[in-house]
C-alpha cells in the first residue's frame, strides 16, 4: 500500500491527512497554529499534525511516498522554501520547510504548493467540480482567496492570481485589512466582519456574537460562531452577513465576468460551515451582475475542511498527469 | 504576392484594410455603418468598405486569399454566420456574412472572429503587447470590452470571457446602459458619459460638449470630440473624464488581481483618441487597488485605430501557427 500525506497550513489550525493511493482519507488530525517558536515551532507542529494523522490511519509517517504541503506565502516548491507568510507568527523571511519537515517525518520528499491552489485542484480532481474543465474557488474564511483552473490547466499568471477577496466592489469603500478600501474582502472576510462587529457594539449595537464567543472560550468569531449567531437570529449578525453575501455576489460576478468558467465552487471555514444554502444565497447575490445569460454552476466545496489537506497530498502523488 | 483583407465592423463606424504578408497595411478605408437596410444592408457596406481598401492598395478584391471579419454579436465562424449583435440595425436574429460577403468580393474564404478578440490578439502578434505572453486588452470606446490572453493563447471561456466593462466597481452604483447597476462601463464608457453629461446639461451645468458636437456636425459625443473638450478645459468633460478613468483603475485592476497578466493595453475609440497619457493615467488610477507589488505594464495599442481590421486578416493567414 502506496499512502501520502497532506498538510494545510492556515493562520489559525493545521490540518493534516493520510490518504491513499485512491485519495480516501485513511487518518486526519486537527492542532492549532502555534503563535511562538515562529518558522521552526510552525513546521515543527506541522509534523507533529501529520504523525498523528499516520497514527490514527495505522501508518508509520516514515513509510509515508512522501508528504505534501499547501502554504501561505511565497512559494519555491524547487528549494523547498516558503517566506513572506505574513499570517503567520515572524515568518517574513524565507525558511527551509521541505528540509526541516522531511527530517522530522522521515521523508525525502516533501512537496509544496500554494494553499488555495492546492484546494482549487483537490476540488477539481476530486471534488465538487470534477465533470468541469473551468472552475473558479473562493475560499471564504479569515480572508476570501480564489484558485483558478482553465480548460483543465491552472493559472497562476505571474505567480499571484486569483486575489478574488481584492477586486474592487465599490470604490470609495470600506476599508480593508490589507489596507486598501472598496475590497470584497472588507465586505467578506471574517477578519473584516469580526473588525465591523466590534465597531459596532463600542457604538452601542447589540449583539450575541461575542457572548457565544466567550461561552466556547474563544478569543475571535470563528465560522462556527457566525453560524451559531445567524442561527439564533442575531441582528447584527444577520446584517453583517447580508453585507458580506452582496459583496461576494458581486464580486464573484466580476470574476465570472473576466473568466466565463462553468463552475464557483465556495470553500473556506465560512463556506463549508454556511453550506449549500449560502451558496445558493451567493448565486443569487451574483445574478444581478452577470454579464451573459449562462449563469455559471455554484457549489459548496464537496470535500469541506479536509480540502486543502488532501490537495496537498495530490502534491506527492506517483505519477502526475502531464 | 498575396494580400488579404480584413474588416472590423463596430456599431459606428466599418474599418477596412489589405495587407500583404508582413501584415503591413497596403491600404485602408472607413465607412459609417449603415443604420437602414438591416444585416445584408451592412454587409454591401463591408464589401464596398473593403472594395475602397483594396483599390487603394492597388490589388483586385477577387484576388485577395481571403477576407477577415471583426464582428459584434454571437458568431460561429463554422457556418459563417453572425446573430444577435444588438448594437447593429435590426440585427437579433442570424445572418449569412460569410456568404454573402464572400460572393459580393468574390472569394470563398472568409473567417469571423469576435471584434475585441481579434484585437486583442493583434496587440498580441503585432502590436503593443509583442513581448508579453499574458495581456488583457482594454478596448474603451462606446462601451468597454476585454480580450484576454494567457500563457499565449486566446481565453475565451464560454465564448463570453473579458466581458471586463461589465465588473462591478460600485455596488448600488451608477446605472449602466446594459441595464445593471455600478458596471465599470456605467462610468467608463462613452454611450453612459454623454448620457450623463446630457442629464447634467438638463440640470443646468455649462458644458463646451454639445457645442463642439453643432460644429463637427456630429449628433453624438465621439472620442475626438471628448479630446476637444478636455483640451479646452472643459469642467464638466474634465469631470466625467475623471470618473470614468477613476472606474477603469478600479475595474481593470480588479481583473488583473484575478488574472494577474503582464500587460494591459488599452485601445478603443477613446483608448487610443486619448493616448499615452491616459494609459499613465489609468495605470496610475489602478495602482491603489492592485494586491501584488508588480503592477502589470500598461501600455496603449500600438495599432491603433486600424488593430481591429489588421487582426481581422489574421484570421486568414496562409499558415495558422500551432
Amino acid at each position: 500500500m502506496s499512502a501520502r500525506g497532506g498538510i494545510d497550513l492556515g493562520g489559525t489550525k493545521i490540518q493534516a491527512v493520510v490518504v491513499d493511493e485512491g485519495h480516501n482519507v485513511l487518518g486526519d488530525a486537527r492542532h492549532p497554529t502555534p503563535v511562538d517558536g515562529g518558522p521552526a515551532g510552525v513546521v515543527a507542529e506541522m509534523a507533529e499534525t501529520l504523525k498523528e494523522a499516520a497514527a490514527a490511519a495505522g501508518v508509520e509517517p516514515a513509510a509515508l511516498t512522501g508528504v505534501g504541503v499547501g502554504s501561505p506565502g511565497v512559494i519555491d516548491d524547487q528549494a523547498g522554501t516558503v517566506s513572506q507568510a505574513r499570517n503567520l507568527p515572524d515568518w517574513a523571511g524565507s525558511f527551509e520547510v521541505a528540509k526541516v519537515l522531511g527530517e522530522a517525518i522521515g521523508t525525502d520528499r516533501v512537496g509544496i504548493g500554494n494553499d488555495v491552489s492546492v484546494a482549487t485542484n483537490a476540488e477539481f480532481e476530486l471534488g465538487a467540480a470534477k465533470e468541469f474543465q473551468s472552475i473558479l474557488g473562493v475560499f471564504w474564511g479569515t480572508g476570501v482567496g480564489g484558485g483558478i483552473i482553465l480548460g483543465g490547466e491552472r493559472w497562476d499568471g505571474r505567480g499571484a492570481a486569483g486575489e478574488i477577496g481584492h477586486v474592487v466592489v465599490k470604490m470609495d469603500g470600506r476599508e480593508c485589512p490589507c489596507g486598501r478600501n472598496g475590497c470584497m474582502e472588507a465586505y467578506a472576510g471574517r477578519r473584516a466582519m469580526e473588525e465591523r462587529a466590534r465597531h459596532k457594539v463600542d457604538k452601542g449595537q447589540k449583539t450575541q456574537l461575542f457572548k457565544i464567543m466567550e461561552e466556547r472560550g474563544r478569543d475571535r468569531l470563528t465560522s462556527g460562531i457566525w453560524a451559531r449567531a445567524l442561527d439564533a437570529g442575531d441582528e447584527l449578525a444577520t446584517e453583517l452577513m447580508d453585507d458580506a453575501v452582496r459583496a461576494l455576489g458581486a464580486g464573484v460576478a466580476s470574476a465570472c465576468n473576466v473568466l466565463d468558467v462553468e463552475c464557483v465552487v465556495i470553500g473556506g471555514g465560512l463556506g463549508v460551515r454556511l453550506g449549500e444554502p449560502y451558496a445558493e444565497r451567493i448565486a443569487a447575490a451574483m445574478r444581478p451582475h452577470l454579464f451573459f445569460e449562462r449563469a455559471p454552476v455554484v457549489r459548496t466545496a464537496a470535500l469541506g475542511d479536509l480540502g486543502g489537506a488532501i490537495g496537498a497530498a495530490l502534491l506527492v502523488r506517483s505519477s502526475v498527469p502531464a
